[in-house]
């Protein structure tokens, strides 16, 4: 694979000289245009030691108006990385729409290096290439222009700059952390390297092998590249660009009239008054004691909370936050985002809050809201919610990985006790705040939410992440419900510590 | 001072039950016109171990809407947190405006806990009791609303809880990691608390003793007083409230007559184009080099470019970036803030982009936004722009205190240079873009913006945190001047090292 990048092509002084104030010109309107769009760029920079990946970034900070640049290296992984699912580094260093990221290395480091060294066998890279490409192409379908270059050198040319590097003694300093352990094993490294290029190099996030050899026909290839890409992308934008669909199969008619998973709650359950109080005390005692325990096992844990209006979310939550020390949890209300927020990916604002290790995040509405309120309010295009699923399965099973303990949690209730809620909160005076003419709305829309959730459950409860469907009519008996089934979610965890 | 809160004082169940359903309510509504106001609430929780500080707060989160609560407890140190000066875990954990933050602990608790333990002597403390001062007053004038509990208990008391409380075994969990800390040393930390109490205890920002013997009366008062707090404040928003002033001197004037520091600025001043490239690549090597010691050696540096328009801020920036790995720098560009940085007092935006030890941060315009721009064109009010020298100071003091290399660069140039600038920029297609109307509307104002400069450069060069005026009439000059005080100073830092 890496022949192409052998060929010794050269760019002489006078060309390079010749071409390069059009090429800056060129490249400083483009990412002027950028700057105005929804489109984050990220450049994703791999390949050889020795090849001078630093001075071609530094080129581009040279061309382009450092203004709309940032650059992220994944030399050490600090310990709020470590306490958190493996990605939550890589979200929280992608770029914002209108700028250009450049990552270095990127997700392909680590496991590269780790393969190298023997400490990830085939399965596991296997598992490893599929999250790179999920990642890049949900980045990519969210609008991101993903461009990744290869540096090559060949292998006598990289010994030779390596030898040079180290006699020199400015150059000491030149040599990043993982130089000295990538150049010794530079054949392992590139049979490793070839395998992710190929299994990695989509239509939507490209590969591009770059021969460094000699530095002018290096940069300019890069700037032209960067150029071409940018370019390209904003006319199609232009042009109505359409961000290539998801590979999602259709999805089945679920109308209001079929039976659904909700049709099978069963909302007569109630519980007494009486055993409501001596459960409460029960389940919140042993949740107190549970939340310290995950705690000193750094387990932590996820709670979502979706539902009806007026289904109770705010009543189940707070008798979970009764129980647990309040510097152990954090509740998270999921309103309006932010305008930093909304300049990335819809999940990037969750990404942001998922705990530490040790500690509870409470969801009060969440992801969710993509195929729930967004599909029904058409907030969300077709193409968008219906790809939303896998990449809620995705993100959850990487919260799972990591040891997080997950719990979703539908609060279901009857159109008539609905009604009777509504008409009851605007009865009572400190109640009434809470009943909105949104809430009437979305009343009206009933079935189609019906038919939303409906496919939620079905589509997002996976064999790590299970839906609870509380029957939420009886009020005490949901609440004993949420807080029983977070008690078994923990114990469970906790035993297997 | 303790006696006050030792009077045995208790609230009957009856009292109690009565009390509290109002007190719910009307929370409540201030919680709801908090949320549309620009007043961050801050709670800070502190007191003996045993007086229940938990239970006070999950008794807060059961009377409010926990959407607008969050909670943080400082137990342990990140790396991210201790790579920074030790004031950016705080920043980052201030609430947004129209929230409230309960803050276990807050800055109170590690100053006290070290000066128990005789880990801090009384110079260190007063050092210490004066930034906590200082900061508490730059909070509120900013608007905030600080409320500060003590939570007391008699010596005996205490004793008594904590004994059943090792005994239980299902609150075995219940004691926070501090807990055994604080609880030895109760005398000590008593007379140690009460110093605290009285030396920050400010009209702005008071402390509330609570007595906690009796749990009804001790979540009633915190009930109260919140509330009290929050209606009060909101009451005065209405009547047209006006924040405490700030303690800064009244100014001079400086009329544009006067001879000021700009005016001392030799813009004669120039590096012919032979020697240029010589100096360039002899600065820039070493720059390269420079900055790899200061990682080595964990020194982060921080790089303020301000200047007049066109004065030659990004070249300059552009030439020390060429130098630099990308891995190791940012540039942060300063515009407007998003709308999460304006729910915050108007240093958090620069707090969240410090560096971490090893790395260079590089402003391009920054906190001296307030006093330039802000204040020219009346976007700061005058009382607030008067005292963000003094916040400024304060800020600028606490990076350096933590071993942050700062470099503040001032680009002067003569109005007639700008002029043939501006000029030559809408003369040549690829720099049209750098010039706009605003552009011309701020020369226009060049009077004013010289008094702002004149001001603050007197104002805020302290012994620790000099300004670099460059003169900028021949480019190649300022460039190296920048390099030059760069080298100079991470030489100087790296030296001592």
């Amino acid at each position: 694979m890496f022949e192409g990048a052998e060929l010794g092509r050269k760019v002489s002084k006078t060309e390079y000289k010749d071409q390069v104030p059009e090429l800056r010109t060129r490249l400083l309107a483009a990412q002027r245009a950028l700057r105005n769009s929804d489109i984050p760029v990220i450049i994703v920079v791999s390949g050889v030691e020795g090849a001078g990946k630093g001075e071609v970034v530094n080129r581009l900070y040279e061309w382009l108006d450092p203004r709309g640049l940032q650059t992220q290296a994944y030399w050490d992984e600090t310990d709020e990385e470590t306490q958190r699912p493996r990605w939550w580094r890589f979200w929280r260093t992608v770029p914002p729409r209108g700028d250009i990221g450049v990552l270095f290395g990127a997700w392909y480091t680590d496991p590269m290096v780790r393969h190298v060294q023997g400490e990830c066998d085939d399965a596991e890279l296997d598992a490893e290439l599929a999250r790179i490409t999920n990642f890049e192409r949900m980045l990519t379908e969210d609008n991101a222009l993903i461009l990744k270059f290869w540096f090559h050198l060949p292998k006598a040319e990289q010994k030779k700059r390596l030898e040079t590097a180290t006699k020199d003694k400015r150059s000491r300093w030149h040599r990043a952390p993982l130089a000295a352990r990538f150049a010794k094993h530079f054949d392992e490294f590139l049979s490793t390297g070839e395998r992710f290029i190929r299994e990695t190099d989509s239509g939507v996030a490209p590969w591009y092998l770059i021969e460094s050899t000699d530095k002018r026909y290096r940069d300019l290839t890069v700037g032209r590249t960067l150029l071409e890409g940018i370019e390209t992308r904003i006319e199609a934008q232009v042009d109505g660009y359409c961000a290539p669909s998801s590979h999602a199969p259709s999805l089945p008619e679920v109308s209001s009239a079929q039976v659904t998973v909700l049709d099978h709650v069963d909302l007569g359950r109630t519980v007494p008054k009486e055993q409501y109080k001596q459960r409460l005390q029960h389940y919140q005692s042993k949740l107190n004691e549970l939340a310290w325990g995950a705690y000193q096992n750094k387990r932590s844990c996820v709670m979502v909370f979706e539902g009806w209006d007026a289904a109770g979310k705010g009543g189940a939550i707070r008798r979970a936050t009764q129980a647990v020390d309040a510097r152990l949890y954090r509740v998270i209300p999921v309103a309006a985002p932010t305008d930093e927020e909304r300049a990335h990916h819809y999940l990037w604002r969750f990404w942001r809050r998922i705990p530490r290790d040790g500690r509870l995040a409470i969801f009060d509405r969440s992801w969710y809201g993509r195929v729930l309120v967004e599909r029904v309010e058409g907030l969300a295009s077709e193409a968008e919610w219906k790809r939303a699923y896998q990449e809620i399965n995705e993100f959850e099973e990487q919260l799972v990985e990591h040891g997080i303990v997950l719990c979703k949690f539908w609060l279901h209730l009857s159109k008539d006790e609905q009604l009777l809620r509504f008409k009851a909160r605007e009865q009572t005076p400190y109640k009434l705040h809470k009943i909105t003419d949104e809430d009437w709305r979305n009343r009206e829309k009933w079935d189609d939410y019906k038919a939303a959730v409906n496919e939620m459950v079905i589509r997002t409860s996976t064999e790590f992440s299970e839906w609870t469907l509380v029957p939420g009519n009886d009020k005490r008996f949901a609440r004993i419900d949420v807080l029983k089934t977070i008690c078994d979610r923990l114990e469970e965890a906790l035993s297997k510590t």
